[in-house]
C-alpha cells in the first residue's frame, strides 16, 4: 500500500493523501457506528482529480469509497475492505451556478443541502428535498442514496430533480449525462441508473438540480387521533380524496410519550397517534381549500383535535415534537434499530397492527414516527445495547417486520438505501433474476469491482 | 426461418404468430413511414408468451422488435434486420387495475394512452403525460420512449409517472422493479433506465403509474407577439417569475400563416409569435393569480394583445390552432423533416433565431412550433419530397440545427427518442465513452443484441 499512497500523491498532491492514524480513524464511521478503516483518505480538488485517482486504483484494483459527510444510516460510505475513502467535502463542496433563467442549479457532490436550499431561496427559488439529514449530508450523497425528506408526499424526492450529472466512471472515463433541459430522451437514462446507486457505479462530480418558485404561503396544522389506524386511514383517505399536503408526518402513542417526557410541551399523551401537515400556495383561497378538505378527512376518521397553526410560532410547537422524535425515543433503549420501510398508503393501518403485533410477539418497544405521506414510516426497534440478547431478539423483530412488509407491497428502504446493513435482506426482496441483472449492470460500470464494493448485496 | 415459425406457434399458439405477407407488410411501417419487413408477427397473450418467445429467439439469435401502436416517428419499432416483431397491442391492452386508495394504475403496455385518462378521470384521478399521439399511441411506447405531450411544463413527462415496471430480458427471465410506493431505494432503479431504453434492453410486460388529483378549473390564455424574440423572452420570464402554466405552447409566424391559409379561422397572421397557455387549479383565486403572472410577463416582453377565453368554446377556438398547426405546415412542401429539439428555456430566444439563420442560408422553410413551457420546439424542415436535391439540402439544414442545438445546452430529441432516424447523430452528442457505456449497458441486458438491434445508434 505505501507505494499506492506515493504514487497518488504524485497524481493529486501530497498535502491531499492521507494515511496517518487520525485521518484513517475519522474516515472510518458514518452514521451507523460501525466503523472499518480505510488504508488511505484522497481530497480530490476538481474532476481531473477524480478521473486520475480511479484510473490509478482501477489498473491495481484498489477499492475506492466516495464519501460526503457520512451521515447514511446505512454504512453507505463505510470502507469494508479497505483501500481509498474518496473524500469530496473538502474542495468539491461550491455551488457553481444558480442559473434562475432556467431555475436550475448546477452543484459540486460536496454541497450541503441545507446551503443550497438557503441559496436559492435567496432568489425566490425553491429545492424541496429536505432529508432529515439536510443539516449536514451532501447533495453528493443525496443523489447517490436518493433521499427523500418531509416535503416528499407533494413534491417527490432527489431523483424528482436530477437533471443532469457529470460523473467519473471506474476506469476514469468522465460522462456527463443528461441536459439543462426539461425533456432529454437522447441515449439511455444514465442519470436514472446513477440516482440510488449508492456509489457503487461512478463518482458524481457535477449535479444539475431542478427548482421551483417558492411557493408565498404556508400553513401548519395538526390532528389528533384516538388510535393509529384511525390516523393512517385519515392519511391515504385524505391524499386520495384531493388534498395535496408538502408534509404529512405521523408520531404514534410512544414517540409522543417519549417528546412529552423529555420536553413537556403538553403533547396529548393519551391519544394513539398524532399527524402534522404543512400546506402551502401562492393565495390564501388555495390554503383554505387544502385545510378544509384536511379538516374534513381527519374529522370523518376520528380525529378528536383539528389544529390550525396562527402564526409561525404555534407552526414551530407544532413540529417541535416531530422533529425531536427521533432523539426522544432513545429514552426506551440505548440501541435503536432504525429502519424507514415504505408501503403502499393504503397498506399504513395494516403495517402498524402488525408492528404492534411483532413488537408483543417480541417484547419490545417500537415506536413509530415519519413520513406517512409517502408511507415511509420510520420504525425504530429499542432494545438495551449492553444486553445481546436483546440486540438479537431485536434484529429478529427486524426481520420479520422486513418479511411482513414486502408481503404487503413495501420496499425494504424508502429513503436510506442498502448499504452494508440492509445487504443481508436483498434476496428476501429480489429475485435471482434481479439480483443477476444489478450484478450485470454493476460490471458494465465497474468490471474489476472497485467502487465501494461489498454494498448492496451484490 | 420457417423452422422457428412453426416452434414459436408451438411455443403460443398457431394463431398467434403470423408470417403471412399482409401481417409482414402491415407491421413493417411506423409513424416514419419508412418500412423494414419482418419475418413474422407474434402476439403474445401474457407475459409467459413474452419470455417463451424472448427465451425461444434469444437462444436462436433471432432479432426481437417490440411494438406498440407503432405511431413513433423516429423507426423505434421498425424490423430493420428483420426477424421477429412482438405486437403487444392485440391482448396485452387491459388496464388492470385502478387503485383509487394509493391513486396509481396497473396496466399492460398495450393500453392507449387517452384510454386510460379517460378511465381515471372517471374517478377523479388524472394522467397528466399527453402526447400528440394519446389517442393511439400505447403506453408501452409512451415509457419506451419517454413520452411527453401538452403538459409536461407543469407536470412532467412519463418518466415522472413511472413507479414500477415488470419486464421480460431477453433471456426469457422475468422481473418485477419498483413498487406501488412513491419511495423505493432499495437496488438499482431499474424502472429510471428502462424509461426511454426504446425497446432495447427489455420487453415492459406492466407498468405501474402514479396517478394525481383532477384539478377542478382550467383557463386557457392567449398572447399575440410582434416577434418570435418578444414571445420567447416572455416564456423563460413568466416561469422564472413564478408562473406555473399547465402548458406553454407556441406557434411561429409560418405556423399561424398556415392555419389561417387552411382554416380561416382570424388567427393573427401578421403576429411574429403566438402563446397559449393552460392555467389549472381547485380554486378561482389561484387561477386569476397565475393569469396575472402571465399577463404581466406577456405585456412587459411587448405582447399586443392578451387573451383570456371566457368559456370552453373560447378555449377550443384558442387551441384549434396549436392542434391544428401539423396538418397545416405540409403547404410549405410535401415533406416534411420533422425534429423535436430541446433546449434550456433561457435559449428559446437565441435557438429560434438561430433557425431563422439556417433557414435563410439553405433557402427552406422551417416553421416551429411546440411546447415552449419545457424549451422543446417541433422544428419542422419543409421540403419537396420528390426532388432529391431539395430534400438532401432538408437534411443538411437540420444537421445544421442539431449541431447548434448542442452547442447551446440542448439535446437531440425531447420526446421522439433516437431510434433509427437520429442513430446518425449520436456521435455528435455523445462522446466515446458516454456510447460506450451505452453499448456496456446494452450487453449487460442483451448480451446476443437480439432487442430491437440497430437502434440509438448502438
Amino acid at each position: 500500500m505505501k507505494k499506492h499512497i506515493k504514487a497518488l500523491q504524485n497524481l493529486i498532491g501530497q498535502e491531499n493523501v492521507k494515511a496517518d492514524k487520525p485521518h484513517r480513524l475519522a474516515y472510518s464511521y458514518d452514521a451507523t457506528r460501525e466503523h472499518f478503516e480505510p488504508d488511505v483518505v484522497v481530497f480530490p480538488k476538481d474532476e481531473e482529480d477524480v478521473s486520475k485517482i480511479l484510473r490509478y486504483c482501477n489498473e491495481h484494483k484498489i477499492p475506492v469509497v466516495p464519501r460526503g459527510a457520512g451521515s447514511g444510516f446505512t454504512g453507505g460510505a463505510l470502507p469494508v475492505g479497505g483501500g481509498v475513502v474518496l473524500a469530496v467535502e473538502k474542495y468539491m463542496n461550491k455551488i457553481l451556478e444558480i442559473d434562475t433563467k432556467n431555475m436550475v442549479a448546477v452543484v459540486q457532490p460536496g454541497v450541503i443541502n441545507k446551503d443550497l436550499q438557503r441559496e436559492v431561496e435567496k432568489h425566490g427559488l425553491f429545492y424541496p428535498p429536505d432529508p432529515a439529514s439536510q443539516d449536514y449530508s451532501t447533495l453528493g450523497g443525496n443523489v447517490a442514496e436518493n433521499a427523500g425528506g418531509m416535503r416528499a408526499a407533494k413534491y417527490g424526492i432527489t431523483k424528482d430533480y436530477v437533471m443532469a450529472l457529470r460523473a467519473v466512471l471506474p476506469n476514469g472515463d468522465i460522462i456527463r449525462a443528461g441536459k439543462r433541459t426539461i425533456k432529454d430522451v437522447a441515449g439511455y437514462n444514465i442519470p436514472g441508473i446513477l440516482i440510488a446507486s449508492e456509489g457503487t457505479l461512478a463518482v458524481i462530480t457535477e449535479i444539475t438540480l431542478k427548482l421551483l418558485s417558492k411557493p408565498k404561503l404556508t400553513k401548519t396544522v395538526m390532528g389528533v387521533f384516538p388510535t393509529v389506524t384511525a390516523a393512517m386511514n385519515a392519511v391515504y383517505k385524505s391524499l386520495a380524496g384531493g388534498a395535496n399536503p408538502v408534509a404529512m408526518e405521523f408520531l404514534d402513542n410512544l414517540t409522543i410519550r417519549a417528546v412529552e417526557e423529555k420536553f413537556h410541551k403538553g403533547l396529548p399523551v393519551e391519544a394513539g397517534a398524532i399527524l402534522i401537515s404543512d400546506i402551502d400556495g401562492n393565495v390564501e383561497e388555495e390554503i383554505d381549500y387544502q385545510i378544509g378538505l384536511l379538516e374534513k378527512f381527519f374529522k370523518q376518521n376520528g380525529a378528536t383535535e383539528f389544529r390550525i397553526a396562527k402564526d409561525e410560532k404555534e407552526a414551530a410547537d407544532i413540529w417541535f415534537a416531530r422533529r425531536n422524535a427521533s432523539q426522544s425515543i432513545t429514552i426506551y433503549g440505548s440501541k435503536k434499530i432504525n429502519e424507514d420501510v415504505t408501503v403502499p398508503r393504503s397498506e399504513l393501518p395494516r403495517y402498524l397492527e402488525e408492528v404492534e403485533k411483532i413488537s408483543k410477539k417480541y417484547n419490545v418497544k417500537i415506536p413509530c414516527f415519519g413520513h406517512t405521506g409517502d408511507g415511509n414510516v420510520h420504525t425504530n426497534v429499542m432494545v438495551d445495547g449492553s444486553d445481546p440478547k436483546q440486540v438479537e431478539i431485536g434484529y429478529k423483530a427486524i426481520e420479520e417486520i422486513f418479511q411482513m412488509t414486502i408481503d404487503i407491497g413495501g420496499t425494504l428502504s424508502g429513503e436510506h438505501g442498502i448499504g452494508l446493513s440492509k445487504a443481508p435482506f436483498m434476496k428476501m426482496a429480489f429475485s435471482e433474476a434481479e439480483l443477476g441483472l444489478f450484478r450485470r449492470i454493476k460490471e458494465a460500470f465497474d468490471p474489476n469491482n472497485i467502487l465501494n464494493p461489498g454494498k448492496m448485496g451484490l
